[in-house]
């Protein structure tokens, strides 16, 4: 198998996998209880968060265990906006962002009467800043914007989305949407009030998910319950997966700068392969764990199907919005022709994915289109 | 060790387990991708939705999979009170319900505006029924309860308080809390249009919930997202997870009237036994499973330490509240002195609790009794 799909999700490690199969063996008990049996499950998860916090250079109560980053989104979001509703009803996002960012902005925006901005591309396909800055207003509560596009792989800068948000308005809370950034590009949580993660993008599992929040950034609870997570996220704590989190993060964060380098290297090398038979999207300012590519004049799902055929995978978008039919709504922002953003294909790469890989997906892209019959 | 705290959570069941290890070892694909890795997955899950559905007597699609039943409650009050919002602000809900209810209800009536009312206890310390009746508006939307209580054992008439309800206003959805319930007694989902379930209450693994949601009602989503879940529920389907709650149920269920009977003779032994000592909260109409005791004079957390050192495990109140001082909700709401509101402790047996481990139980409770301090 090849699998170059990892920013849709990764497989399990093995050390995350048989710590956890142990926690799950060993330890059952409700980490709310008064007991020691209980206090022990979460003084592992406690542990886990402060090794987090370590990590990732912020405070033990500033982390908020989820049940994956759509949960963290949608918390940082709904959670501050409801929050903050007195102080102003206006939050900007962008046109490059996941489905749960952007269509909790929608839902806000249709069904509680807040007015969202969707901020666009320049004529370079990169965030338009400039546009940023000019819809920061007084009442403006929340900027959400993401660190690394999970389509495309463009990279925004962060410490200017910061700089112009604090500088035009210092009550604005900023939200960073980190999922396909973490242990891949360094993370600053100084820059912001807010940010998710989740783990199943790093090879940890699914249904574990992280928010950061500033201790001084106030949200109210999307998931209402008991004491857990300082009564911001209620349930019964999944204390056997919170503390897991620690791990996957410490072995994601290993080498981080050389596998960068790694996968870098291998992009680079496919889109020379590849550079004069199809449109590449994602230019040499983009995370090099992406790579969106066109074939004009061919569908992306055949493709698809044809190299899923020789055992190879990859997807045509984001796979939350797979089952759609249109282009997404990042691919609809860039400025390309129509007929590019028709034929758009993912591939995406990983520390472990080998050059013998990556050739043999060349040689069958190629095989591909001259095999497959073009659309009109 | 004598695990009596069934209530706040129970051992994972090993099949379950051998089954969930082996889904993650050989299956890690997101269940949305368009390729037949990620297919194989969404379809482990929706085998295992389609069987929950025929376990519970509902149609496939009317279930949906979330993190634990907090989860489910938030999406099922928040869900259709925001939805309803312009039907109605009127919600009903008990004094007897979860955090993940009770605070629900208080975030919407605190921030959104909406009026709540809270249904209390009658002399006899069941559910005012009357009082629901009269509660009942043009503009209710609502009218949340749980089914069994998870302090007391209170089990709610669902027949009664549906009937109420269609008769007063056929508009008004019901929602019921069903998690003390599922796997210990017979479920009718037909009298209600929203339901929630856990998964960790009866033997499966945590951060796995369900909601009954009638395909007639809607809701708006409190975790938007991509496609999965309807659109009611984005994130990565967690599969694996999803994949193991059918398989969770169906053990429950098997033999679930014999396991009723047993634990109702090991609950009536209990109070035979201790009934000349303590007061017994749980009346002979609770739930057998819970068995809410109070030892006035004495302090419940004390109690629980001494019972933990000789390695028996019950607890004072609800788990999710159990950092909080005060008597909850439900206690406080119940015709009783106040002096044995303040020494309750609660026990929670299960179909594997023995002769021998409740008699342990008995004669170190008789023994706290004597060895320890009484407070004035």
């Amino acid at each position: 198998m090849i699998y170059l799909d990892y920013v849709s999700t990764t497989p399990l490690n093995n050390e995350v996998k048989e710590n956890y199969f142990k926690l799950l063996n060993e330890y059952f008990a409700n980490g709310d209880s008064l007991y020691r049996l209980g206090m022990k499950t979460s003084a592992m998860q406690e542990k886990s968060r402060s090794l987090l916090a370590e990590m990732l250079h912020v405070k033990d109560q500033e982390l908020i265990f989820t049940s994956g980053a759509s949960e963290a989104n949608n918390m940082a979001i709904k959670g501050t906006a409801f929050y903050y509703q007195n102080r102003g009803k206006h939050i900007i996002t962008t046109c490059l962002e996941h489905s749960s960012v952007y269509n909790a902005c929608l839902e806000l925006r249709d069904y509680f009467g807040y007015d969202v901005d969707f901020i666009g591309l320049d004529k370079n396909n990169h965030l338009d800043y400039d546009a940023l800055a000019n819809s920061i207003r007084e009442d403006t509560v929340l900027v959400s914007v993401m660190y690394v596009n999970n389509e495309v792989g463009f990279i925004n800068d962060l410490h200017k989305i910061s700089e112009i948000v604090r500088q035009k308005n210092p009550k604005t809370k900023i939200h960073f949407d980190c999922v396909q950034a973490l242990a891949k590009l360094p993370v600053d949580l100084s820059l912001c009030d807010l940010a998710s993660f989740s783990a199943h993008k790093i090879n940890g599992l699914k249904g574990s998910g992280l928010l950061y929040k500033k201790s001084n950034c106030n949200l109210l609870p999307v998931i209402n319950g008991g004491q857990q997570e300082q009564g911001l996220r209620g349930g019964t704590s999944n204390t056997a997966v919170n503390t897991m989190f620690a791990k996957t993060l410490r072995l994601g964060l290993q080498d981080m700068e050389k596998h960068y380098d790694y996968v870098k290297s291998i992009n680079e090398y496919v889109k020379d392969e590849l550079k004069n038979q199809v449109y590449i999207l994602s230019d040499e300012t983009c995370s090099p764990y992406i790579l969106s590519l066109s074939i004009p004049h061919y569908k992306p799902e055949v493709i698809l199907h044809y190299l899923e055929d020789k055992d190879i995978y990859i997807s045509t978008k984001s796979t939350c919005s797979s089952h759609k039919d249109a282009p997404s709504h990042t691919i609809e922002a860039m400025n390309i022709d129509d007929i590019v953003k028709k034929s758009v294909i993912r591939v995406s790469f990983s520390a472990s994915t080998t050059k013998q890989e990556v050739d043999l997906f060349i040689k069958e892209l190629k095989n591909a289109m001259k095999e497959l019959k073009q659309e009109k």
